[in-house]
């Protein structure tokens, strides 16, 4: 499916179903697709930090791809992370998601080596121009270690083959300042702007944002998808309601472990609760077990109630 | 050739000579290795920051260990970085280490995923049973954005596999510390602690530590050499004359550019004008060019002069 | 005048007019105090991060305060910033703001000294149990380097004297989990959460926050308190539209300088050009002047249009 | 006394009794100035990180600055940390100073408002022509949130009333550089540079540094002078000695505490144990008690062994 322009929504950063640590369970890959798909999500988005990319092995990359790739049939747009370290093998990933039929490819910047402005835009340039797919950028400074500043978006927005960004840093002021420098101001006018924290997507979406790419829609695809019409609209009365229940879930699942790691562990057992995987992750990431897991499975009790 | 337990002396971050962005100059890489032996260095390092290790493709790394290790021939031990965001590629490049007799790998982390302390010593627990090969440490927190914990060391210390640690931290107090918590107290008398930034080797080995991965031993080795054995003897006088001149070549090469990869790509300018491999560097990093490729050219005449 | 609990609606982190840097200008002062009010806001709060509070010397700060509290003359509650490097001018400050008929002080908790959380509870604590008045936390971490867990709020929210927060963090997202785990959970039902930049006060307001604490109402007060009436009241055009101009206004105002000072200097260059003030600032901040300071001036005449 | 040009040796930060949080013992304080002068110290450093002095009222501030220089009555020169958020009352301090005899004032440069390069440059120079004293630099990032960069004290030891730096960074490097590029270079020959932690003092005096600001000397001064004396005549025999006992007494007296504040109570409490003061501290930090007491005890009667 091709990549509508700006593309609107709810976009899934899909949980990578695994059979052991860093091994793609292929079926599960399969059936978590088409259960987001059933709760109508606008798109799918593989191999990005919800779905632990950059912590699998090229192989094993591949073949999430061109598994996801089979398995949406180009219901909606694929989005593939192809984040990396080594430049190379990130174009190595953007032609696997090519001929996997990916609507886009999603690169967070070069990751091990800091970068300042000119080499982060340096990159996305370079990139595209090595890319067969349009690319999206991913603002990850959590993970990267670098932002993209809103002079460096307002120049690679002048590189027809970028057409986005996703935002995960959580200022949603960086979001309005982006909406008005990259969007309104006309430099780009179709360029897609998409928040990732769940948590602030209905406030983003009500200001002019064009979606969210919401880890939660893993499990309760519905409910985001919901909000997201709802913020889209401005009906005030259903974002409260909703928002709140997105309020509710994430902090019953993302905060139950002690580290950094709360959120990615936290979405995987859940989503292992409730039938849709198993609850292994890649290193360096230790599933929950235990108290943990047992937390995550009444919260989930009580979500579903 | 079998690592020597401690490794002293000076182990070369060897840079990696490239032909093209992310290929490897195969004969470059052993006229480098070549040039560094004779000049007495103690081992190699290959892969580590200053060789762009995780900056290379998955395929041109391979090709760089086999070559290093052809070359190297066995005349001083090799050792092999292979940090890596994805454990089942780092894996990957340790058994093409062993195979080609490589003495012992390197890690500096995950990276992209942060890690908690725990996480970290689980990563470099389970590296060790999977790696053929010894396991060196290594902290660079500029790039991992985490730093091994003197608790963390002393415990994956008790592994035997887990052999030494290269600290580039720049903080001397915490190898004077490493020294107590880990060789002195006998928890590991055998340990390995080497300093990465060469500006300190002098003093780190004077007080104790066992040698220096200094990057400058690319370009004139026998400095180094000298200095290190000034340091081990404690000759003082000869340490100072030594060390200023160590400290004159760190100010002239590695501060030329603006951002965080002045040493880098000063690093491989000055070899370069040296005549030892090309000045191209991988992404996200780009060759010094035009007035600050003179400056490094003006430095490298007065410091042969 | 007493505070109401909750407070809500916008409170104007006051400018400090200068006569001198250092040096208040008092009849300025009232000048700006009834041009607020007049303005509609709902309260003041001096000798904030905005008021310049802890770069002004303990005498000046003593004269702000009386001269706000007679400039004042109960017409808004008055908050008054009391924070400090050492806990007894801190206590000195709150006598002085009881002496003026403040209704409340406001403490970032301690600068300079790097804090634990427990240390930075037992500080508002200690404060809460040292002040004649109740206290605001006023969460800060880009100048105090330390953020309030939501664990130290819910413990420190437990204390009668302690009656809210602000948050400047720009991460909306703390302020969804404060409402759920302090004023929904009912630990404490009329705890007043307020946030700092006016850039994210609509949607804040809009999701339950009680009000805005925004630097912006020193220029144009109506603008911020139609603002918020349209977020409290859920009018999702209206709330379009002003935060439309409050972004404009922000992008234009705050973002002239190069530094971190681009806020501070950009604001009280533009109250300036407004004729509210003399365009001083106390150090370690120097006005705009030349090319910045006429850059200000067009953007004010182009928003007063 | 006048201040030796440049200053050589060991100068104790020193500790400030306290008879209750915040106030100032003077008879200990007294005391305690006539042990390190026993002990052969080359200087005093009142009012610094370690002496509390942020933390203090401006009124213990000058009660001490007055009893300091009555104390020392110019046997060794008198150094006073006036670093404060408030240009103006680090102005007062700096007048208090010269009335009490000191021989210099010492600034980290202004705390809580963040300041980019060319402000702290203007801080300094513009506190150098207010102060009647000669001014010391203090940096000390972990505290202050900025470093002092090489360009700016190459730009400040041009000022004549600017006479030195004490770098507490932990990074030796950035002393080795310093030297280079203010003393060595001619800029300013006698410009002073003085190293923090004492762990490091050694090898920054053997390689050109003028000496030690070290906490531990408050303890055992005599250790300190004769590690300086050792270090500067390159006896190596003696540094490594000397050395080993330094980091032996900051393992066991520095790292007790779990937080920041475990070299501050640390030193206090050993302080007391020596019968030097009280065990107290001003707020935001709390002396140890119990067990983390009782261990301070052990480690002072095995040090005293």
């Amino acid at each position: 499916m091709p990549l509508p322009i700006p593309l609107r929504g709810i976009v899934t950063p899909l949980l990578t179903p695994l059979s052991a640590p860093g091994t793609v369970d292929e079926p599960a890959l399969g059936t978590l697709i088409d259960h987001v798909i059933a709760g109508g999500v606008h798109g799918i988005f593989i191999l990005g930090t919800t779905g632990e990319g950059p912590a699998l092995g090229l192989e094993a990359m591949r073949r999430c791809i061109a598994r996801a790739g089979a398995s949406a049939r180009g219901r909606v747009p694929l989005l593939v992370g192809i984040t990396h370290a080594a430049f190379d093998d990130a174009v190595l990933l953007a032609h696997a998601a090519e001929e996997a039929g990916a609507a886009a490819v999603v690169t967070a910047g070069p990751c091990y080596f800091p970068v300042a402005q000119p080499e982060l835009v340096a990159w996305c340039k370079r990139l595209a121009g090595a890319s067969p797919l349009p690319v999206f950028l991913y603002n990850m400074p959590s993970h990267t270690h670098v932002q993209f500043s809103e002079a460096a978006v307002v120049e690679v927005a002048r590189v027809p083959k970028i057409v986005g960004l996703k935002d995960s840093s959580g200022q949603v002021q960086y979001l309005h300042n982006l909406l008005r420098a990259v969007v309104k101001s006309g430099v780009r006018p179709d360029f897609t702007l998409m928040i990732g924290p769940e948590e602030l997507m209905a406030e983003a979406v009500l200001l002019g944002v064009h979606g969210g790419v919401n880890g939660g829609s893993n499990l309760f695809p519905k409910l985001y998808v919901d909000l997201y019409h709802a913020a889209a609209a401005g009906n005030v009365e259903q974002i409260r309601a909703l928002h709140d229940r997105v309020i509710d879930l994430s902090r019953r699942l993302y905060s139950v472990g002690t580290y950094g790691s709360s959120y990615l562990c936290g979405i995987k057992c859940a989503a292992a609760e409730l039938g849709l995987l198993q609850n292994i992750l890649a290193a360096p990431y230790a599933p929950f077990t235990g108290a943990e897991r047992e937390r995550i499975a009444a919260h989930i009790a009580a979500l579903r109630g």
